[in-house]
């Protein structure tokens, strides 16, 4: 048996290629949507990928298991648990080669036998394969891909749907079911690898170790959400729901696509490489959204495309463009390196944004600007900014940190309004006769923000530094953001 | 003003950006279809190319002329000379922004007066580009663009539309058209530089120098061509016309594109790297044609896909492809190292195959073959061989070198088939019923032929060696080749 | 918690990063030594190395040990174990800050505690790693890095002393140790996750797993190797010491070196790409040795720069070095790709070849013979000649396989030598006055071997071929080779 | 013949490879110092490089020549004329292969004759060379390697040995020397090409054109220098004197050691990349200097290496370090993208800068300052600014435009202080007591003074804008600077 992971930072998802090296044979579990990489990671160990097998139907990143089948004609293995509303329906409508599981049912990749065991709480339908190698002469399992049912350390979080998707009164009924289906793991001998599909840096669960995989042994004395299962259903409801971080706006979107069939991408898009002609043309015409991915935010606020979103190609990038570009067939036009190029197109594809047009390259944009070329500018301040513009009564701090973490300490006064939701929160919360200081923990996810809000027409400063240093000094307060007390999500 | 050369050094075309810098604008003459690289030469100068002009409707490249209009708008100049038949029939019917040029007319780029000058002979359109500085304080010429009329060392050759563009008897008028535009280059200054859209390596002449630019006093003096016409006009006629190699096949289909209208490019094709499990597919379908660019041609003969026509990345690259491929639409898979993509689709566009649909690495190729994939092998001899085989009755020994090198020297008994005129050759020359061992002077050529007849289902041993050393024990005999002696290109 | 394995595929080895994100601390665990890959890996999650820990003395790559003391003062653990032969003489001698470990010793990073267990077998000083994440909530082990005791379905083998580093009658002690061993693998919780330092491909086990990581659980079960100490001592030693493949020769020097101190490597060295007349001057010196490194064996074999050893960028890379360059300070030249030189590089600087003064890309080596550079050639063929061969008395066929491949099917009259060890066994059985015909399994092994004998001044044939198919029809006979019955390895 | 002209556009620099085909010899002309290229390039044209020739000893490079002669035994040509001082000293005392020519001696290369004038003014050894393609069948020049005699459009300033190597008193003697060579040019046909060594964009003369190359016949009558001189010596002599750009002080440096011997290069210098943790330490131990080369100035403002130069990979890069850094041995690190490593190590050691010991890349930098890593930070301001500024006593406007540009216009009461000589004139002009607000033309000059004059202790303001909008309205004086009335330069 040939196992690998693969991890994809950004997203913090795992996908699982499991290949018998007797047969040549291989599936893949939870695959992403830009698939030649595992073909070419499965032929380079002379295997050929027969079979996807999906968990469930994710809601953070679009499913490759279309693409397998529309290009491969790859067996697809779904759950036929969980009941019509989510039942995968490209799949019983298309004419691919897809089986469906019930709970028990199983299937064979040459001497290796996958076992679906139905695992709901986190969504209704979710799966977990459990892993025979009946070829290496085992007959127990060596381990199960536990979707997002079980993660390092946590559970996947039963309120998602509710939270993301915008299904009310959900959350509470998952959060039993998913009560219900821990003995399926807990049941699995001690010594059984656990292969998640997330890890650290997700949001479909709370606090997600750093350790890529663990033993069911070792998550029954140690997983912290496993563990309140002791003291019965209801305080297991009650914990398991507290304190998860706001999902993605996005998130629904990428249910409902995944649900109704992911677009065939064929081919990774392979946007052009704009000269400062282009550049021009482009900006007149006002079409394609500028995403600029400079890591470098104090040279983005000094001087940038007038419009453009910041989005900087660090592990936040999909969870910026994903939360912040709310039409997924916006023509977007990246400022970028181009050696980067294809790393980010991966990252937007695997979100759903396809129509990646051309990119500019930083030397370029310089190019532009000494040309002449139009720039936005955003004043950048520190801290002792913020203390001096609570005196004032134009001036608004905005804490673009999750809700959370504003309850866990923030600002006296601070407007509250994440950035993974700013497109709705913004027009509720935030005024647009006064000058905002925006400022998170670092300046990382104020920067995204702040480019958001002057594109929304705000007056925006942006606050670049640390809150924890300012946090030793300045004054503090503690509780939920009072302005939307009705909205979930600042719960 | 600013002055750049562009060099194709596998098409030895030159093309050339002429910019003001008091005002920014520039024109560029003469531009192969993937024109931004030109845009981005002129943008990294502070220049913006307004203008394009043609020197005449070319034959062995598709021009940028109609890329640049519809992208950017450019204005065009275009010759309004040389009658109906080669008009540039896309520039009259299509709403761009062209001016048609008779001889004197003129036009500015900036402070830069560009002069037109019809030099028919090449082709009956020809003009001819005089460029004075008067920005610079210049009243007399700085250079002369000559296109095809003058050369570093020779003239355009007045054969070309007759043996690349089967039109029968054009020949000897064009040449006496040729004679006739002499003294508008004989007349310039001395001083005058000139400025040629070809190099060494073209077969648009015959002595072409590697001196990338000359001037007009020196040519006066020098040029071997223009010398003859000293001896009258019948004289420079006979001269002119003899001994040109034979031009690319595919010329005539150049020729009527540029005439007709070059399709739109848009954006460089981007084919996709295949998978293992891919190619397996591409070559069960059938559809593509594999070409194979790898440099060692040992390589490709012991084992490469069945039926791939041979490429090698050196300079004759789109000599062979436009020479071998015969249908410009052909769905094209390259078997290519990923770091040379760029430059072969660069080459493959411009003379026309834009359906390039994918490329394998060399080490992708290897795994596909170590998984079994069916490999075609042709066997590899010497020039001893060669020698060896002149006595047996069911081999032949075929030469692909231009026939004006066969009518030099070549080994008795030796049928001649250019390799760039193979396709209508082959049917003609070699028969299917013996064993033709193909050579040419090194090996390089001779690979490619033997890879079409190969394909073509003739039986081939490939010839790898040097001729020249083996002329110098050989038996050796010079004159045409008798087989086909009504075909113009033998002669 | 942050937990990462490094995978090196030519050497199957893995490394540990383990770090603590509460401090920022981390320790790495049997480095390669070209270290700057762990300590870029380490930044990107925000921890600094400050410590290495060496499950044993390596065997068959240089550690890095010495390599972080050096450019980081980096602290490092090592075995205290195992008496006075393999003690890391440099660490006692250097002043570096290193602490040596008993059995039960542990050391702390952040939060995690690393207890050092003393497994010897494979080697006498062996300890293992059991790691406790205190700082994540655990009183009891999350994982056991066990170096070279336990793999993932095998152990490590206890003979790779006495069969590559020279130490004669150490084998069945050592077993005998690595059976006393066992216990404190078998003693630790089921749900321990093992993390072994070789997955497949190494030969440093029999029968390693494609799974990169298994459980204490699942090996008690399922572990060959484990399961025969179910019947005793002296079953145990017999089953382990069958069938070992032999292992490199190179192997004593990596154990030297890794005792005595690796040299200080500072920085990857960077060879020139060598121009032809460079190209040149180099062959005519006659003092570096070429190393051909590309994939297609065809093709070398058609074309070669005379003396060249012949050792394609795949999984073998590093074996065929290894084993066929004797000398470790010898000058090298590559042939290879530019964009696959610093991987070549790295591979070369792991097994202790650093003098690496050049490289020579194919095309400029198409160019050195297109310029007339002399060239070797050898003939290939296929395994019905192997088959006619053995009919004549002046041929002798060669099968490069490992001893034990041998002995289980063999070419009748074929003689034995395994590639791996063919710089010692060619003198002893391969005669100089006859023909070889030279064959592995595939064409693989053997492309190397040819190139190795052909150097040496052998009269060589390359079968390219695969030994498979030739089994199905071809007549086959078993056991060990007779030639030389007293050489351990062939045992 | 062979001709291929080599552009260095940072350096404005002309080499040229001229060959014979027929023989396979050339010869490389004033080369610059990483000699790979030129070899490279001349075999790919099937040539090898056999003779080196140098017009003049160079001020604004290191000559390639000694490092040919070492590596490759390479021929060279070198004046003999001009006397004592200026006489190659390395190339007369050390064993290689030179000949020294005195005016009208000539040497072939192939069929080519290569004839030396002595052509002084520039410098008192300066020759030119005239080639004849006798091969060709040419018994009349094709052209004139002019060197630094007379360039497109202008003359080579005799001045430069005074102002930039600090000979006082013979910049008038040698403008004397240049009007006597005049003839030595006009003499020549009209035809001729002309081959200077400097393009536009040299500081070694006035006004070239961007017309890479010229004619006799068309200088003789545009060549505003060359025009002057009809007016007779004197009035030649004093137009020749005026107005000439200050030149680099390293300048100096360049003539030394072209004369002396530059030191032998071997190998590019392959600086390593470095991690955050050796970033740290080269900070701590303050050894080596940080050179910042990110095109967006605004961004090193914001935040760079405290004690950082700053010089942008543009065009005016080796004019930044070469100015800027006075110690060549000085160990430096480089602030650059992996992709731009290669050519800024070129630039760096075409002026002598050969101990790069180090690189870090933007995205290193930004996690360096994210882990806490300490930044410095210059307030920048625009024009506005300046306006302000002038009213205030504790603050100095600072112009580090070239003299001759300050002395055309210039904001009242700005002190002058060209950046090409900023290590000398910053400590006679500009004051430690005041806060200096520096500007040059756009922003590009006065980002590199800044971050010299801030690492010299300076109170600076960096000013980021276009002097030509703010001359439209701001108040404006002509005239050169006073500060310092003896020092030549300014003059």
């Amino acid at each position: 048996m040939l196992f690998r992971q693969f991890f994809d930072p950004k997203l913090a998802q795992y996908a699982y290629l499991v290949g018998c090296q007797q047969t040549g044979e291989a599936v893949i579990i939870d695959p992403e949507r830009d698939i030649d990489r595992y073909v070419e990671a499965a032929e380079s160990e002379g295997l050929r990928i027969v079979a996807v097998a999906e968990t469930h139907i994710h809601a953070d990143f679009l499913s490759g298991a279309r693409e397998f089948a529309h290009q491969y004609g790859t067996r697809t293995y779904l759950s036929d648990e969980g009941g019509d509303e989510w039942a995968s329906d490209w799949a019983r409508t298309e004419e691919y080669d897809v089986t469906f599981l019930k709970d028990g049912d199983s299937f064979h990749i040459g001497g290796i036998e996958i076992q679906a065991l139905h695992t709901p709480g986190h969504t209704p339908e979710h799966i977990s394969f459990v892993l025979i190698d009946r070829g290496g002469g085992a007959s127990t399992p060596i381990g199960v891909a536990t979707g997002d049912f079980v993660f390092v350390g946590d559970l996947g979080r039963p309120d998602l749907l509710e939270q993301a998707a915008g299904m009310h009164g959900v959350q509470e009924p998952s959060a039993r079911q998913l009560f219900a289906s821990l003995p399926r793991f807990t049941e699995l001998q001690d010594y059984v690898q656990v292969w998640p599909a997330h890890g650290a840096g997700s949001t479909c669960g709370k606090d997600l170790g750093a350790v890529p995989q663990t033993t069911v042994g070792y998550e029954k004395l140690y997983n912290a959400s496993l563990s309140v299962a002791d003291q019965g259903e209801d305080a297991f409801v009650d914990a398991i729901l507290a304190g998860q971080p706001e999902p993605q706006t996005y998130f629904a979107r990428m249910k409902r696509d995944n649900n109704k069939g992911v677009p065939i991408l064929g081919q990774l898009p392979s946007p052009r490489r704009l000269t400062v002609a282009e550049l021009q043309r482009r900006v007149d015409s006002g079409e394609a959204l500028f995403l600029d991915t400079r890591l470098d935010r104090s040279g983005f606020m000094a001087k940038h495309i007038p419009g453009a979103l910041y989005a900087p190609m660090n592990r936040a990038f999909n969870t910026a463009v994903g939360s912040l570009v709310e039409d997924e067939t916006q023509a977007i036009v990246l400022i970028i390196e181009e050696s980067a190029v294809e790393e980010a197109v991966r990252d937007l594809v695997r979100i759903g944004y396809d129509n990646i047009v051309g990119f500019v390259t930083p030397e370029t944009l310089t190019r532009y600007f000494d040309k002449g070329g139009k720039a936005g500018k955003v004043e950048e301040v520190g801290f002792d900014a913020v203390a001096e513009a609570r005196l004032r009564s134009d001036v608004e701090v905005v804490d673009v940190r999750f809700a959370s973490e504003y309850a866990g300490a923030h600002i006296p006064g601070a407007l509250s309004a994440s950035y993974t939701r700013l497109p709705s929160l913004a027009p509720e919360r935030l005024p647009k006769d006064r000058t905002l200081l925006v400022h998170c923990g670092t300046g990382a996810r104020a920067a995204a923000a702040t480019a958001f809000l002057v594109r929304e027409g705000y007056d925006v400063r942006f606050v670049n530094g640390s809150f924890d240093a300012y946090k030793e000094d300045g004054e503090i307060e503690t509780g939920s953001f009072k302005g939307e007390p009705q909205e979930p999500a600042a719960v």
